[in-house]
């Protein structure tokens, strides 16, 4: 227990992993002004905002794709990151299902916007980041043998000060 | 992709369930300023300090056990917690293994500290926190089926900007 007063430290983004399942394909964006990889939609949440109420902001915002939040698939942490002036940085890439299909993309935001699929991302040597490598193969295993395998799941919680919170863990069905 | 600056607008507090799996007991302990319960070991995050760092730290600060760092069992996110000053708070719950075990509690801190059966603890109907009652069965189950089963665990992957980021997910062995 710190006796130091508390302070905020971490900044919080979040991704949105949208799978298609009949397809198995993922939808990539590619981002105007870092051009450099087609990464997945996201971005940073807004205060108060819930993780998973984030990621389907920001796809929306981006792509203008409805989805629905399924899991969360994977949270990072990392330090002095280089967009956050020095304070660390959360990120939560969540697995959404499209609900509607229309790629409207933001022309302010994103130079463009596709589905691909997960097995060839998984497959691929290079082009894409170590995460988006991961969090591929990752689901391709969702898809083969069940997300029980790999979602870490959402519940909610009685608080002692709000009313509830979210928890995030595995499922306790057996 | 906000456009806006980034910002810190979380603060990251890390509880230790420090399980020994001989006995299945988890160490719990009792907080001098605040009674109420019985609680897990735990404090806010230092500036650039990893997640399992913090548990490791707070749970040898608090009670004076060495520990190894095993997994991460549940995160939390909550708004408006009334200790962060508006902010918004994640709590991790990182399950640790002891590697010493001769407690020696900190005064100044600590009311108590003591070795509880994990059993007991799930099947209470009183006395302890949703939160408490939720990561004991979770643990009870990692005990009789395994952890594999609920264990979020921690991997390291290359970063564009640092060497390295720690990510955290179910594992992909089959």
């Amino acid at each position: 227990v710190s006796r130091l007063p508390s302070y905020a430290s971490h900044q919080v983004g979040v991704a949105g992993f949208v799978l298609n399942e009949e397809t198995e394909e993922v939808l990539m964006i590619q981002d105007k002004h870092r051009l450099v990889r087609w990464k997945f939609p996201g971005g940073l949440s807004n205060p108060g905002e819930d993780i998973q109420d984030t990621a389907m902001r920001e796809v929306k915002e981006e792509t203008g794709l409805q989805t629905e939040f399924k899991s969360i698939l994977a949270f990072r942490q990392q330090h002095n990151h280089p967009g956050a002036f020095g304070c660390s940085d959360i990120y939560v890439v969540c697995r959404l299902a499209p609900l509607t299909f229309d790629l409207q993309i933001c022309p302010a935001e994103l130079e463009d916007a596709r589905w691909m699929r997960v097995a060839d991302i998984a497959a691929s040597r290079e082009g894409h980041s170590p995460l988006t490598l991961r969090m591929s193969k990752l689901v391709l295993r969702g898809l083969r043998k069940g997300f029980d395998r790999v979602d870490i799941a959402i519940d909610e919680l009685p608080s002692v000060y709000n009313n509830t919170y979210k928890l995030f863990h595995r499922p306790l069905a057996s």
